[in-house]
């Protein structure tokens, strides 16, 4: 099975090609222009660099958050995009799941995928490293990062950071003397190449069911929200 | 300083873009397709998807051997090309090298980067990993597998393969009890990134100065030469 995978869910973008597992072609991109100019132009270029075309792909993956709200959109939107022109499946999976399968391969540690949530928060989630695949200890989350250190305390183990959130942690847990490590770049971000492995044995769904799963409220309905209570 | 970087050393492609050391985009390709079609148009995509020129970039990188004869010659005619337009300078980097930069942050293991030289040998050179950077412990050399498990029998080290000719070593070794760890994937081959970090604080050379390294004699020259010796 050819695998298209998507991932724009924070400021770095990039898609992959895998077959059956394997990877085919990755193309990553951490630059200032915006994923909507960028993210359909990288797939198209990888894609005819390997004298392919999306008709050739049997389905689309996509990191569907937690992450940046218009990096998420842009690529939920271009994974539908992608679906519903040739009618092919879809699968979402988390961005913090796709970046954790990076480090699977890591032992002796727990993999904690922290993404900066900004106002005093992280997104993260808890793996354990399997080899060849993870287990999941911890549900998507938005928690302060003094809630993780109670829990790395209480468990005994070493932390292994991944995601844009890494060092902010990494930095206070070695401050409070908790033993941590940090993922070396390029695995430190999330790539489409996670996105593939996380998406591998999943049942694809339609393009249409696919939503965006962000955690929290979006700035302009948290301020709705409040407007409406003060009023 | 932007660096462009490229390697066709073996089965894979790739070219990366670096900032002052920071991987700013890649594009990795693992297809059947040969690189003298696919390198020069995966360089000009990266570049435009980056809304840059050949022209913006102050220095090319490539990996210079040892690796396939054809894969080789392709990347450094590349480099040269991309130099020799815009009168840029260049470095050449050891293939070997440039992939033991990709397990540079792993500890408490000698590096062994590994490429299939057919005949019964490998490609070969180790590394100490130092976290942001290596320290070489041999030359690159084209030698049997047998004499490099007598060097890990003799430092009692683990052995950290990387390369397509990981697998064989890691099978070799651990039939006869060494201790040996493979590197994941998509680490496990080399890269242009790997190129980029080798490249990092070497200083340039002139292009025209950039000579293939293959460490043996090609098949058309052992030939010749066999040739010439029974006449």
């Amino acid at each position: 099975m050819k695998l298209l995978s998507i991932d724009s869910s924070a400021k770095a973008a990039s898609v992959a090609l895998t077959e059956n597992g394997r990877l085919i072609s990755q193309f990553f991109q951490a630059s200032a222009l915006t994923h909507s100019r960028t993210l359909l132009k990288m797939a198209e270029d990888m894609l005819s660099d390997l004298e392919m075309k999306v008709s050739d792909v049997d389905c689309v993956a996509v990191s569907i958050g937690p992450g940046s709200f218009t990096g998420i959109r842009i690529g939920v939107a271009a994974a539908k995009g992608l679906c519903w022109g040739g009618d092919k499946p879809c699968i979402g999976v988390s961005t913090l799941e796709a970046m954790a399968h990076q480090l699977r391969d890591r032992k002796d540690a727990v993999i904690a995928a922290a993404m900066d949530a900004r106002r005093g928060e992280i997104y993260n989630a808890c793996f354990l490293p399997l080899g060849d695949g993870i287990e999941r200890l911890t549900e998507d989350r938005a928690i302060p990062v003094s809630k993780l250190m109670d829990e790395a305390k209480e468990s005994g183990k070493t932390y292994y950071f991944v995601g844009d959130g890494a060092e902010l942690c990494y930095n206070a847990f070695t401050e409070s003397g908790l033993p941590a490590l940090l993922a070396p770049e390029p695995l430190r971000l999330q790539t489409a190449w996670g996105v593939a492995m996380a998406a591998e044995g999943r049942a694809p769904e339609n393009a249409a069911d696919l939503e965006p799963r962000y955690l929290r409220l979006s700035q302009a309905e948290r301020e709705r929200l409040q407007k409406e209570a003060s009023n």
